[in-house]
């Protein structure tokens, strides 16, 4: 049975209660009745606000990727030497990832086993490309080393990146953004080994 | 129903099948069914060489560990400066993580439910404590930056490394094994930027 409960839903607020119901049982396993419950609305009230829930898993990689896709088009992202504008998209990375991490968690964990998983992957992809592209080019201007192949350095790079989801907790304790923003920039351009 | 088929299997060859089924399908969403279907055999055959699932697991997730684990005893990772060893392990962890690519990813996926799943996180965590006093060893003999806390760079590093689960398949063609264990040894101490 659901808890009857006033329908003050947003498509934000709405969106946030399924967002975090797919990362816990994940998307194929969450059913409308799921949602309604986690959500204390009946499921025609959820149908008023979108088609189902496959909207809802648009709506929010869709939000994931419009942060990240934001940062190519951000002036330092776009101006002067490939290397500065790669080492700005790593730190704006890491700090989207933060600030929209439920929604960024859910894009990683697409796979591809419906439309909308598989245009999430191939804007996925399209991203990858795009900061593959600004590593070739840091490449072409000396400042990266050439001893790693550019997709290679990219996936590791990503690796690394990605995997921030997998412990950050924004609860107040613990590291605070900046503090893995930094460590993340340090490491993956100057690595471990003491530049001192 | 099951085809009917005879029961040649050893413990190392179904524990390979059940793997396999855990890592499409999710540990809790495989039942005994789905085994016997995808091994060939019925239940009770399976019963002939396990327990249950959980002991599957639990042998699945032990061959990945002790593969991990076996590094820290040979002799590179014990013997000379800390930061010489870090990096032999690192080389290794990939070398382990590639040779037992779906033990790895079965390893990695797990998310605390049974008591195995529990046993397992807390060896991983055991490891992790392990690699990050080499690196606190390292910092403190001055070949690793200090700029980065020892727990955070340990994180990001292993979030390299670990990504390689996410893409490397071992199917000839792409890159080989040694094209990616020098590529994270060289990211994770020198980074991205150009050495010379």
């Amino acid at each position: 049975m659901t808890t009857a409960k006033r329908d003050t839903y947003t498509p934000t607020t709405l969106l946030q209660v399924a967002v975090q119901v797919f990362n816990e049982r994940g998307y194929d396993g969450t059913s409308m009745e799921h949602l309604s419950r986690a959500a204390g609305i009946s499921k025609s009230s959820i149908y008023h606000h979108v088609t189902g829930k496959e909207e809802l898993l648009r709506l929010a990689v869709s939000r994931a990727l419009d942060g990240l896709f934001g940062i190519l088009d951000e002036e330092h992202a776009r101006v002067g030497p490939a290397a500065g504008r790669l080492e700005y998209v790593v730190r704006r990375m890491v700090e989207v990832l933060i600030a929209e991490l439920p929604y960024v968690t859910l894009l990683l964990r697409v796979r591809g086993n419906t439309d909308t998983e598989r245009r999430a992957l191939e804007r996925r992809r399209d991203f990858d490309h795009r900061v593959a592209d600004l590593l070739k080019a840091a490449a072409a201007e000396g400042d990266i080393r050439g001893d790693v192949e550019v997709r290679l350095a990219t996936r590791l790079v990503f690796g690394m990146i990605n995997s921030v989801v997998e412990w950050y907790r924004p609860d107040g304790r613990g590291m605070g953004e900046r503090e893995v923003s930094d460590a993340v920039v340090r490491l993956v351009f100057g690595g471990l080994r003491n530049p001192e």
